[in-house]
């Protein structure tokens, strides 16, 4: 073994979602059945790319503008990245840096972890309650900053604002990070809380009601404290991190109020609907606000039921991990791919319920 | 003061090269004057958008193959990010976690000092000698790891791949990275020693010769034990980085082998032209094999001369920092560029000669 061997960083690796590259029912990352706004599409088509030779504006002034009009914020209460893991890695660089532990829960989205390691961040994970429910009082304890998803990842469980206002009161000398990737499929947005929480951080995504996961879009909304403190990190580190196609195509999509709006629904009517045909066929689910179901079936084993849908390519979510091990995660795709997947799983309940098999 | 505020990262504040709005004569971040190649227009105007609702390919495999394909390596030799400079962070995580100090010049790129710092890496600055030239004798010592710029900036020196040689062969025990960002107007690129050292890495940017700063990407050529190492810590941390825009520009760029050296070859012509021009003004400058000049006048103080072209719409590189507080950077534009800049000089030389002010 050379000596440069002993001094790689160890890392726990992380596998992805599947992205298959062959023709399948693809409801296994949360990405949105819809494609993005034509003027996505329109903009793109007409972009200047002679000016592709000159580095981007770092500070994705166009892009930051309009999503302080979207959100009826000033353009100095916005920091965009490279997608929302972009910034939320910058936010626990730039604000985590305390000796005491953040908290976050003990089922949520894997990155946070990740992150408190990388950077060398102490951490403590708050048990989520036996209906995988936050329990706010656990967060009122001393600590170096909190961040919690809401709707949660992979619960899909949305907290109403008075509980996460709650918690974000309780912590007014921390940063709290509120992680809204899938917010615009549930309800209010904490976004309505940063005039009145300087301590409060909102991090949203182009990835999921935006549909644009392949443009890499994050943005975190707060006090024009912290953004500034965000922007001097960013800066001082790596300046030119987004591009111009995502700069341009994200002023528009943000732009297109109506087909952000009218996307929202269909996916909310779909799972409204889906959970119905879920519900039928025995199987059994937290509550769900977000772009997917989090669902386990009392007489069938999640990892073999993961492997039945794969090998009829339907692609789902499966952890196996503990506390979740009987549960996969489920994108609510467009009503067609979610009748494929209804198919399937008639047959499948169906053929052991008369023990064909 | 918030408890919170005691926790946020000190960084000192980096101010980018500025990037005016208004038309400007813009030689102050070597950019390249001429526009990307018609390839990267036409797969921008035929992409198809409906897939940014997807994740993109965490692999960028496309990319990773054009590349591989151009620089005659294995696909297994090629990692891609965010520009190089997010290529290089991550390659100082990955690899730069000794407790010895890394190795760089003291005249250098100045983000390195910044992501051994935000990494808690030590490092050690080697002086380059009272030429500006690197010593490679110094990096014979003993260390955790060693990165310079081939050509360096912003010198504009290229040390021949003799003496690059004779630094990765000492340095077995450790990373070596080849930082070549302008290698493409200099010489010969340290990619053909990679095969030969299992600790070399290569690392080029799209922003320069290949015209595309815009874009954001940069690129790492090394054996596949190192690239392995490096999409470990990208997985780990931030698995979705290059956005579809940026993978499918990158592949057209790289495609266009003719258009990519045509560029060079009017760069470097415009760079030998302009070196006489400087030489007739008095101007001394440093043996440029970049595609900018690293120029300093015996009668003329720099900082006032960066004040007076930039009140002139002429826009050029100035730090006023230790050692190189006499010179300035300035770009090669194009041909009509550059005269409207010898235009400026000759007045200004002129006038301060004939005493007229």
């Amino acid at each position: 073994m050379r000596e440069y061997e002993r001094n790689i960083r160890k890392v726990e690796p992380y596998v992805p979602g599947e992205q298959p590259q062959n023709k399948v029912i693809k409801l296994n990352t949360n990405e949105n059945p819809y494609p993005p706004s034509p003027k996505v599409a329109k903009a793109l088509a007409e972009m200047d790319t002679d000016r592709l030779r000159l580095y981007p504006d770092p500070a994705c002034t166009a892009l930051t503008e309009a999503l302080a009009d979207f959100y009826h914020v000033n353009p100095d209460q916005v920091f965009v990245g490279v997608g929302s893991d972009d910034v939320l890695s910058m936010c626990f660089l730039t604000f985590f840096n305390s000796k005491k532990p953040i908290f976050f829960p003990d089922i949520t989205y894997s990155f946070y972890k990740v992150w408190a390691e990388l950077y060398r961040i102490p951490y403590e994970c708050q048990k989520l309650d036996g209906d995988f429910r936050l329990v706010k009082e656990d967060y009122y304890k001393e600590n170096g900053g909190v961040i919690f998803p809401n709707p949660n990842a992979p619960t899909a469980i949305y907290e109403e604002l008075d509980a996460v206002e709650d918690i974000i009161r309780a912590n007014q000398d921390v940063i709290v990070i509120v992680d809204e990737a899938y917010v615009d499929f549930a309800g209010r947005s904490a976004i309505e809380l940063v005039g009145r929480y300087e301590n409060l951080i909102v991090v949203q995504t182009f990835s999921k009601a935006r549909s644009m996961a392949g443009m890499r879009i994050g943005y975190a909304i707060a006090s024009p404290r912290l953004i500034r403190y965000l922007n001097d990190a960013k800066y001082s580190f790596n300046s030119y991190t987004m591009n111009q196609a995502a700069l341009i195509c994200g002023v528009e999509a943000v732009k297109d109020r109506e087909y952000f709006e009218e996307g929202i629904h269909k996916i909310v009517m779909t799972r409204e609907w889906a959970k119905g045909r879920f519900e039928k066929l025995g199987f059994r689910f937290l509550e769900s606000n977000a772009n997917f179901i989090f669902a386990t079936h009392p007489e069938y084993d999640a990892g073999e039921l993961f492997e039945a849908l794969k090998e009829n390519g339907i692609y789902v979510r499966y952890w196996g991990s503990e506390r979740i091990e009987q549960y996969l995660r489920i994108t609510i795709g467009t009503r067609e791919e979610m009748e494929t997947l209804f198919g399937f799983l008639e047959k499948y309940v169906g053929r052991r319920k008369t023990g064909q098999c």
